[in-house]
Parts: structure tokens; sequence; C-alpha cells
């Protein structure tokens, strides 16, 4: 298909501007993944993580851990000098003690920016660390990945505060990692959002969230971006008469969200976001070592 | 039946040591709860805790606010020196957004004992703000509750750091609000925990958290103490047969998890913890104040 958007370029660009960043450092970023159970997708995000960090520079080391020493391996690798930066592979219990691992990584290592550190920064919409604006907030991976995406394709008129001023973008999915956190990253950057979970629309702007009683077909017709997260079958399929022809569609669930009309009518189709939320990854942990361990 | 454990007189007691302390300071603690939507047991919850707070002498005000003001409302609090503590009625989102709104509130306002500095501490069994051993920590409510019945009700041998050394506790519920705590502090207690949740058994006890391959059947028949917690039908109620007759049984769920041939067989029953998790919502009350506003 014509339309489709090749995310390895987008990726490619941030992955070399990484790549020089990081290359001005003596001593190389050392990212530990944390693997606990077998649980093949996981495995799959980890290898990808390491290419991605070959790449452009950064050591990635893979340990291996019983879920039940995991906390203990994070508290232990957030006091050592040796470990700047950290990721956990989940679901580890796939419950909400899972919630709970996540804020163990202490927050100047957590190259996922899932932390609640990071989360309150996000939603605050303070982009960073100190009053002088030079060390810049973390973001999470994916949604961070997604917004770039709409960034280097949506047309648009550039202004640096908000790229995304007057565009409209419709989301399904709310989840705290990712649908929420994007839903208010594109907020920030000037879009009017559609945000869709089960129980309704929520609608997010530039002066807060707003309770919606929005269609799903209207929130489609206005919209320049769609974006499918629902990983469920059960989720009505996105069709080409319900889009606006000139849309951007991006669909990041592991379940395809569009209709094969849908993806075939419109502007820019995205089938997946990996390699880019690969780059943000390792985006990140050029921030971590610069506001952290930039003396090293 | 006369083995039913009355756990308002378990209430009471603490209760009145709470309102002893409280009645040493001059100014009153005032206890802001937060009520966004409209479920029916948060509304019973809040004026339970209404009544505990008059009882003690403690100010308490309901705020109703909408749910997406929620989070700036509980971050206004937090800075206003005349809010001693806070309590959220959940659900607010019913979505992992509820877990984000938990951690917003300071933990020197959290008289519910959930944010994760409370959290990291008692996992750590960590049962002091300072090293004196003056302050003492915030435990959660409920599964605080659900101990002090324990240590009020089993035949034990009393020592100091171990009240509950030698007994053996079956959980069935491993959520992060009230199962997994409970059996944290269990284990801190001295007991040897079988934690029980779909995906099967942990074990909790002295030296740590160990996988476990125990059957319901075995870890019933060598309890002192069973807890049920589940809020679902589909639960086997708990049978007279499995239980160990010298057994204490209490039941926190919404649902009853124990069939009346257990209710009647073992040696005591508790049919609910309620009172007593207002007691201890004020004993924690009581407990900020003095570690944080001790002067006033």
């Amino acid at each position: 298909m014509p339309n489709i958007v090749d995310v390895n370029a987008i990726a490619n660009k941030y992955r070399a501007q990484v790549k020089a960043k990081i290359s001005l450092h003596k001593k190389k970023f050392h990212l530990v993944g944390f693997l606990s159970g077998n649980y093949a997708p996981s495995l799959t995000y980890a290898q990808y993580a390491k290419s991605g960090c070959d790449d452009v520079g950064i050591d990635f080391e893979l340990r291996e851990i019983p879920r039940l020493n995991l906390e203990q391996a994070i508290l232990q690798a957030n006091e050592d000098p040796e470990v700047h930066g950290m990721m956990v592979y989940y679901p580890i219990f796939g419950t909400e003690q899972d919630n709970y691992i996540k804020d163990q990584i202490s927050y100047q290592k957590d190259v996922e920016g899932l932390n609640v550190f990071w989360a309150k920064k996000l939603y605050a919409n303070d982009r960073y660390l100190d009053k002088e604006r030079t060390k810049k907030s973390v973001l999470p991976c994916t949604p961070l990945a997604i917004v770039k995406i709409l960034e280097e394709t949506l047309p648009y008129y550039r202004t640096q505060d908000h790229p995304l001023e007057g565009k409209v973008v419709t989301i399904f999915n709310r989840s705290e990692v990712v649908g929420r956190p994007l839903a208010a990253m594109l907020a920030n950057d000037g879009a009017h959002v559609y945000s869709f979970d089960l129980d309704g629309a929520l609608e997010f702007h530039g002066s807060g969230i707003s309770e919606s009683s929005i269609s799903r077909k209207d929130a489609l017709r206005r919209s320049d971006a769609v974006i499918g997260g629902v990983p469920s079958k059960n989720f009505p399929k996105i069709m080409g008469h319900e889009i606006n022809p000139s849309a951007l569609c991006l669909n990041f669930a592991s379940i395809q969200n569009f209709d094969s009309s849908a993806q075939h009518l419109c502007r820019s189709f995205v089938p997946r976001v990996g390699p880019v939320t690969i780059a943000m990854l390792v985006r990140n942990a050029a921030r971590l070592y610069y506001n952290f361990h930039g003396s090293e």
C-alpha cells in the first residue's frame, strides 16, 4: 500500500541524534533490562531493545530474575553506580502488584518514564527538571513514539510549543501506560483529543480535561488522526466509511483495530510503532545520562 | 451463633485509646474525605468514617468533587495547612488511573496508608519514621484491622515483636489494597501465611516470600486462621470439612466466602471487619497528627 508510513525512517532520524549525543560521553551508559517469567513478547522486546542500544552505543544487559526477587534486584540496582538505567518487562505478576514494582525504580534510572515522578511531570506539562530549563523531563516511550510519528507525518503549522495546534485526534485506549499519557501529551502539544475507553469519552485540550458525550461517529468524522490501541477482538474495527479520507490512522494494539477499508482509504496508515518506541527508549537513556550522570 | 466474634468490642478498645490521645491536642485534627461519583458503598463508608471521627474528636469533612477535578483538589489539600488528613473513596475511574490518584496524596496526610511511601515501609517491615523509634509508620486500615482482630482473638504466646509466632494463616485474596499487605503484615508478626489468588499460592514467612505448590486442601487443614476476601460468586465457598475446627474464620469480602457449615464448625467466626477498619482509620489519623502536626 503506497500510504503506509515507514516508521523506520523516523526511528533512524532519532537514533542518529541520540548516537551523536552519546558519543560525546567517555563512559558508556549501562542499561539493565529485568526479565521475570517467560512471556514471549517480553523477550522479543528485550531483543529489539538490545539491538537499538548496540546501534547507538549503549551497553544493554538482560538480567533474568525470579519474580519474587525482582523488587530486591531493582532496589540494589537503584544503589549501584554502575547501573545508569533500568527497564522491567511486564507482566510480572499480572496484577496491580506490577504497578507497585514500577514505582520501585528510581526516577533517575527509569528509562521508560513510567514512574509516578515522571507521570506527575507529564500531567502537569512540566517539561524540565530545573528552573534554567537545561534538563528535560523523561516521557513514556510508546506514547512519545506516537507523538513523534504524528509530528513527523501530519501536515501542520509548526510552532515550538504547540506543534499540533488545531489538530483533532481520536484515541481508542485510556490505559495508564499508553492511552492516557498519550492524550495528555497530544493536548500539551496543542491537539484536541477525544479519548475513548469502555466507559465512554473524555476530551483532553488546552484548558484541561472534560467529560464528553461525543459519539464515536462524530469523533471519527472530525479527526485528523485516529489511534487504535484496543487489545480485544470485541472492539468493532474502524471502517473506511467512518473516517475522514485525509486522516492519519495508527494502530499500536496487538490486535489490528482498523478494517482494511480504513487502512486503504486513509491518507497515511501507520501499522506499528515499535522501532520508534526503541528510538525513544535510547533517547530517554541519553536524557537520564545527561541529567543525572552527566559528569561521567 | 455463640462463636461469632464481636468486633465492636475490639473497635471500641482502639477507639477509646485514640480518643484519649487526641484529647491531649489543642487543635482538632481535620480529615477530608473526597467523594467523586455516586457509588453507594462509598457513601456508606463515608458515613461510618464520619461517625467514627465524631466519636473520637476528629473533624470530618466530606467534599464531593467531580472526578476530573479530583487530582487538583488533592494537590490543593496537600498544600493546605488546615487539612491534616485525607481519604478518597474508590472507585473513581475504576481503572488503573485510580492507582495514580492514590499516590497524589502526600504520605503525611494519607490516613489510609495506601501511598507507595507507606507501602514500601510495610514491605520492608520498617515500623518507624525516625531512628529514635518515636514516630510509628502508618499501615493500611483494612489489613491492619484484620491483624488486630487476629491478635485479639487467636490464642497465642504474645511476644512484642512476633505476636503471631507459630500461627498458620491462609488468605484468599492477594490484592494490593488488602490481601498482599495483610500477608506481609502477618508474616512480619511471625505467622506463616499461605496466600492464594487465581494464579495459585505464595508463602509469606519470616525469611521472605516463596513460590508454593501447596493445595487449598492442605493449606486449610493446617491453618489456625482462614481469611476469605474473594468478591466473586465463582469462588467455591469454604466448607466445614475443609477447615480445622479450632480455626478462626474471617470474611472481609462483599460476598460470603464461608459456607454455613464452616461458619458453625469453626472455633470463632468473624463476619465483618468494618468497625475495626474505622477504628484503625482514626488511629492512623492520630499517628499522622503526632508525626507531622504534633506541635499544633
